[in-house]
């Protein structure tokens, strides 16, 4: 259409074309994933990663989740947003490996009655991982940086056995991939092809030499400093969104002007530019436009506005040189970036990683090319390619946005089928990673700052050594004695809202307020510790009337499948019913409670607590006294609190208010 | 010599001249191994893996090891034995790193006063997890695999920095080896040759279909079954070698008696042998031998036996069909089994790695052409690819000898430069460890046990559930009192061997012995637990008389530099000498015990505990009452005692004896 009107003059309706194209999808996806699943917005790296972490974010993997998801990130990819489709994926995979653990859903109201063993919390999460593992690899046809990525963003305590176990999901996940696209390419059998993501593989005539690593180490820095920047506007942009774009209908207008603004600042760029490039090389470019060009060749930024962003990404590294302009290409970061930016957090299902790659595949080409003409400049003998610099490139920009160098570095590998740019991708990432962690934080982490979720960071505040548990803990704690009356613990569930409550040895009187009259110094005790017994469990032995008139123990007539049947919703207090007459029983909570439940002396540094809660994932740590006396609890909240910003070179311990989660 | 005298029948002269070519070395390099560093026998592969694990085995990363190891690997290899590089290789990696770390050598009474910071066990482990990875990048060009192997092997806390710092060295040292072989080659700058082991690349032509995966199940369970043979062969050896081969010359005698077989059996087979194939492919082949057999035809067998077992296995992998008969091949693997089971155990630096692969890949390849036999007689249209049978035949003999998963297959795919046998690779690896673990115990983990070494496995026994702390506990404990006459300290610590000791108030008489009156179920207190102070510690403030004549405290005139400077080598009480007069000064222990050392209650499961020590990586935790009174400590060795055995399908658990360290 484009190709016809340029002659005919009529511009304006592939113009409109364009807007439509662009801005219909992007609606419904957006409407969708603001009014039926807010939590499949954005990327869904973010909410795996607290989830993961330990962090209870709601509906993150639900079944109506996983359908907004995957319907919304067509959508927005359909609309041509400057979106990638891989977080999206990692998203859906975990989804699905949650459903299948459980083996029921109970949107669906489908209990399978298999997988009880699996309705547990960690269980959970150990499925879960195994599913984002499964996602990246079938996402960018790399099994070990799945694997690799599940453990750099989720795991505290290395397990052999769940290694193993993601390792073996992932390498399946990939090979089925491998095989449905080896019938889609008409071909069953044949299964070379790889992941839905394929950078192109180099050639082994594209080497490096060793007195390029300074180059590399510059092209580092440059993309850690441009990540920082590039994270550091999104920060402005949803501290601005916070505050003012709260209405539903605001966030849909706003996901559809961007769309809108894609197709024209696209067209307008497209229609301005002159940069013609001979037809080549069908294997790493489609959809080509003709536009204003002459016949057997086509508008060079045409292509990269009219291709997948994937695709684009392979152009970049595999066409040949001087097939863009560097005056193409300087505005077409510059406003790719803007948009990528402002995407970035809208209101719709959408994933980082492509767009990040193609900015920096642009920034590495463009940074190639500035290598090309100097060496041409002083005439050394050295043929300078482009493409490889335009993957240093992309590897620099996205280990400047989110700071990930491990498992980056081997997705890139395995998607670009090379080891022998192991080094300069490692070398770049973790100059980049440097660079920008120095001058703002991560991508990922401010946006769980944002968002006031409790997240725990791999190493504590280097001010840990002297911050003590006493300072931490939160006070007065609300403990319960062994054998408690039935209507007393029915009023304390509903008043507190803890998950976690000490069992304890003569405090005389549970439910009293103790705030008053104390002193941080030296703080009261709630009796001797125990155990500790955790409200889902309270809720069960309620729900089944495991208390007596007397205050004889009465032996467990639930076993754990009782505990199991109803996760992960388990009833709120007030759905409870107890008659007037059982609130006089008692209930024992001694059978029932942890009795070897960790505990942790006043004096410990806040270093101390905070490998305890990352390495044996904790949720709740009973703060005791010398003399084993509760004097205080210790929750993820409290310690996620303790936080260091990094905010171009100033890093500062700041204490952070935290939703509950 | 040997083609020369085949036709002037001289054929004792090669003989006699192979005889002495393989038990000279061989006979240095025991003499090396077993009057020098006893510890540098074997792959060391284990001693790493114990190392990593918190086990102090003496002598390990010393530079009299370091020597020795790499000197005795190159005459056991030279020296014609069945055994590898690889091993040895990856313990080199980890002396090196140790001896950086510290920035001094005791052995060579040189301090650069360098990296004081390091001198910390768990520093050092950090540091001598990287070389361990560099290591195993170095010998097979596996950079990821070499991160794998070291967190498969080593890790406990996964520690997202350190990660990419051990996976930052590996790719320098993947990339220095590539650039030392290129310079080799003549072709300085070429950074494609990549690791000392090579196995070839299979070509693109080589795929594998679904209906191969029964076959690779197959080979898997066969694998996992030999291996498990090879193990209970070796085990057997070894208790064997243990009971009977006490004396240092009984040792190298031994080693030279397999060195001496090595050549007879292999010369014996030659001259029985008239399998000749046609000279091809100078690619994967060397040291042809003609033999008997006519001019421009070689002897199959001669050539599996004269070329290194690297180029053994990658001529297996790669040779074209027809290049073996079956009949030379079976008795190869027979005669190559029994020499590599005897080997291992000897004496000598000696790795698995290669003679296992070369094992497996003689069984492949018989398993392919048994395979390809079925398939002509049925007339069926598929062409059987041996080298890739030999591959997978690898691989599952390789997993079921040493029964590592993740990291092996990483190895695999990186050293045969192919992602297309991952899932082949991994479903191998995985039936070979279940089928082998269900036979009988690991390679490395029977040795373990027979060295009775402390060593902490990944999971506590299925039994931890139901044992608790007061039975796994050592007591009566040695507790101190927070300020404790010199005097009696001295007498304390030459008494005992103890590392940790819980300082404790209100118990009267530290030394007294309370073992006699004590019943089990209810041990009686050491005092209320106030904290932990370590030998080391103790001793390097007795070296600095940090002691006064009053009960008041001397603030610290040592710092935590004072601590780390003798490390690791700290005096033992007997080296410290305290006049008569000094005996009767007070020394606080309060400014350096350690206030917030984690305990744990004497309810707690075996199952909690052993969580808890592979997580923090503990020594010593001290287990109290609910008073907060110490009643007993439990360290490494009591926990390793709990152990479980696999032998052909039957698991026990057993309390081990295991020995100090």
């Amino acid at each position: 259409m484009m190709n016809r009107c340029v002659h005919e003059n009529c511009l304006v309706q592939p113009y409109m074309a364009w807007v439509l194209a662009n801005a219909v999808p992007v609606f419904i996806g957006s409407v969708l994933v603001t009014y039926v699943a807010p939590v499949a917005a954005g990327s869904g790296i973010p909410v795996i990663k607290c989830y993961l972490n330990g962090v209870k974010v709601p509906e993150v993997v639900r079944i109506k989740t996983l359908i907004v998801k995957a319907i919304g990130v067509i959508l927005s990819v359909v609309g041509g947003l400057a979106v990638g489709k891989e977080g999206p994926m990692i998203h859906c995979g975990a989804v699905i490996a949650a459903g299948i653990s459980q083996g029921k859903s109970t949107s669906l109201k489908k209990d399978f009655r298999i997988f009880h063993e699996f309705r547990q919390d960690h269980e959970k999460r150990d499925f879960v991982s195994a599913g984002a593992a499964a996602g990246v690899a079938a996402a960018f046809g790399a099994p070990v940086g799945g694997v690799l990525f599940s453990l750099e963003e989720g795991a505290s305590f290395w397990n052999q056995a769940l290694t193993w176990r993601i390792f073996f999901c992932s390498t399946v996940s990939a090979f089925v991939l491998s095989f449905c696209l080896s019938i889609y390419h008409g071909e069953p059998g044949v299964l070379s092809s790889t992941g839905l993501l394929n950078f192109g593989t180099f050639g082994n005539s594209v080497q490096w030499e060793i007195m390029e690593i300074p180059l590399y180490v510059l092209m580092g820095a440059i993309g850690g400093a441009l990540g920082a920047l590039y994270n550091y506007l999104n920060y402005r942009l949803s501290v601005f969104r916070a505050r003012f774009i709260h209405q539903n209908s605001m966030k849909v207008l706003e996901s559809v002007l961007v769309a809108v603004m894609s197709a024209t600042v696209a067209f307008i760029m497209i229609e301005l530019s002159n940069d013609c490039s001979a037809q080549e090389d069908e294997k790493h470019t489609d959809n080509s436009l003709q536009f204003h060009c002459k016949d057997g060749r086509y508008s060079a930024i045409g292509q990269l506005w009219f291709q997948t962003p994937e695709k684009s990404v392979q152009s970049l590294f595999h066409m040949s040189q001087g097939t863009w302009s560097p005056y193409t290409l300087m505005p077409f970061f510059l406003v790719y970036f803007i948009l990528n930016c402002w995407t970035y957090g809208l209101s719709v299902s959408s994933g980082v990683f492509i767009p990040t790659l193609l900015m920096g595949g642009v920034f590495g080409r463009l940074f190639g090319m500035g290598v090309r003409s100097i060496v041409n400049y002083w005439d050394y003998d050295w043929d300078v390619n482009c493409g490889k610099f335009a993957l240093i490139g992309a590897a620099a920009m996205l280990g400047g946005v989110v700071r990930m160098t491990l498992s980056l570095s081997v997705i890139l590998i395995e998607a670009t089928r090379n080891i022998t740019f192991c080094l300069p991708i490692v070398i770049t990432l973790i100059v980049a990673k440097w660079v920008g962690d120095y001058l703002f934080e991560g991508l990922y982490d401010f946006h769980f700052q944002l968002a006031r979720v409790p997240f725990l960071n791999w190493e504590a505040p280097n001010e840990g050594h002297h911050i003590y548990a006493s300072e931490i803990m939160a006070f007065p704690v609300t403990t319960l004695p062994p054998v408690i009356k039935v209507g007393d613990l029915m009023d304390i569930l509903s008043k507190t809202t803890h998950n976690g409550f000490p069992v304890t040895d003569g405090c005389p009187d549970p439910v009293s307020d103790l705030k008053s009259g104390l002193s941080v110094n030296r703080p009261k005790h709630f009796g001797t510790f125990r155990g500790l017994i955790l409200r889902d469990q309270l809720i069960v032995l309620l729900q089944n009337k495991i208390f007596n008139e007397s205050v004889d123990i009465v032996w467990s007539r639930v076993g754990s499948r009782d505990f199991r049947q109803p996760y992960p919703r388990y009833a709120s207090v007030n759905q409870v019913h107890v008659s007037l007459m059982e609130r006089n029983f008692h209930i024992d909570l001694r059978p029932f409670m942890n009795f070897s439940a960790y505990s942790i002396s006043h004096n410990s540094s806040l270093f101390r607590i905070h490998k305890l809660f990352r390495a044996l994932g904790l949720r709740h740590l009973t703060v005791v006294n010398d003399q084993n006396e509760v004097v205080g609890m210790i929750t993820r909240k409290d310690l996620a609190v303790f936080r260091t910003h990094n905010r171009f070179g100033k890093t500062t311990l700041e204490t952070l208010h935290v939703s509950h989660g």
